[in-house]
């Protein structure tokens, strides 16, 4: 039984986002799952700038994405983005990039991320204090 | 038993690729892991364009990437770029990226790349022949 | 007199947007005057997509940007764009770009294009007779 | 008669950096002004770090920028940038970018940088200390 709490977000394609095969270039995926990790934090009240004032930064550790289909540009794409609940002390995301204009699924993605202490630079191996007040607080839903 | 050809290359980290947190932001990792795969390519004698020649293209399916130590703007990285040999009709390619400046490692990566028709868009389920071709003439190392 | 049809449109400053420095790095402001040009030409009925079946492309030869006042990630800002009439066959739009969360003024862009023939890439010395017809019907209004 | 000195470096154009016309982005051409710039500052001494450390930021205030022929994927350019000597207390670069596999200049640009207190944010009006030191050693040539 998976907890996660999600949202989702349109983007519109750029044209400087196409590379030389006219389609989003692979690398440009996490910006969309960048703004879909932004968009959720704004409807659940968390942001970059919350963990640095409690002391902390929370670097991207592991990236996993999935390529099914490819998106052009002028295309509209919906981001989805869930926060999956975790025992690690662990920021764990899972993402779908639909094309709106096709409604194909178009990527799959996972990012993982830690908290470090601002200072030391040292791994927080328990969630934060902040982190867990926030969760606890959260509407889950159940998978 | 994995068979192997690897090469590498050096490339300096631009301002643009620096964060607000002052190290280089996780999606342009992509950026180099491209650059090392590339000079593979160049050394090897095997390109895009001569994939695009042969009536193919090459997307990427997949990217999954491991961050280790953060670089920062100025710092000199080594990308380290491996193409593995492949049963399926992949093109499978690790990589590793190590900071000149502090002698870390900063990240490990792999990509998977599959081939189309350029016309067809079908998936190709066995290597195209230029390219059975190519790669029987390789120098493989075994790991 | 200047005659200048004008939209605005709003633009979510991206995470990886920002440089070491903490503030969005110079060159990305062009992609925010792309934003206001794509709006532009979607309010109004004309896109790159639209260019390219008339069979030209419309490359930009000419950029100019001055900077006022820095801008940070999750900040909001307006892009004001105007297409400015001209009588030589050149696009010419003038941007201006506003930070919401300041009420600041934080750049001002120029940039053009010309029209250039797909297939001859050669230059075309007055409008292509699509773009006079697009132009024939807009409601300009005068500066 | 114009003070300058100059330097110039070899880039190699990444996939990422063309757009869906097959070409390099516009944009992009402003992180090959960046390597250039930052090429020049390493061969006469003087970096973003120097001036970070003397208390100082120099942000980019102007930027101007003709773009004469396209640059493709795998071709490589030479950019050519010259530190331009000026009675204000700016930082003024000129750039050629050379598109070495057809020999044709692909682009001209300008940049100019004022110098800010790094904690006042207060524009200097006269060259700081550190940077009058700096230039009175440069080699310079006249143009």
């Amino acid at each position: 039984m998976t907890k996660y709490i999600e949202d989702s977000t349109l983007v519109r394609v750029r044209f400087s986002e196409s590379d030389a095969m006219g389609v989003v270039w692979h690398g440009n995926y996490l910006k969309y799952f960048e703004d879909g990790r932004e968009r959720l934090g704004d409807q659940f009240g968390l942001s970059y700038l919350n963990i640095a004032e409690a002391g902390y930064v929370a670097p991207i550790v592991h990236v996993d994405v999935k390529y099914l289909s490819p998106i052009t540009f002028g295309q509209e794409v919906k981001v989805i983005c869930r926060l999956i609940d975790s025992k690690a002390a662990k920021i764990i995301h899972e993402y779908e990039i639909w094309n709106n204009s096709t409604n194909q699924i178009s990527c799959k993605g996972r990012t993982e991320q830690v908290f470090l202490d601002d200072k030391s630079r040292s791994l927080e191996l328990t969630y934060p204090e902040f982190y867990m007040d926030w969760k606890s607080k959260l509407p889950w839903k159940t998978l």
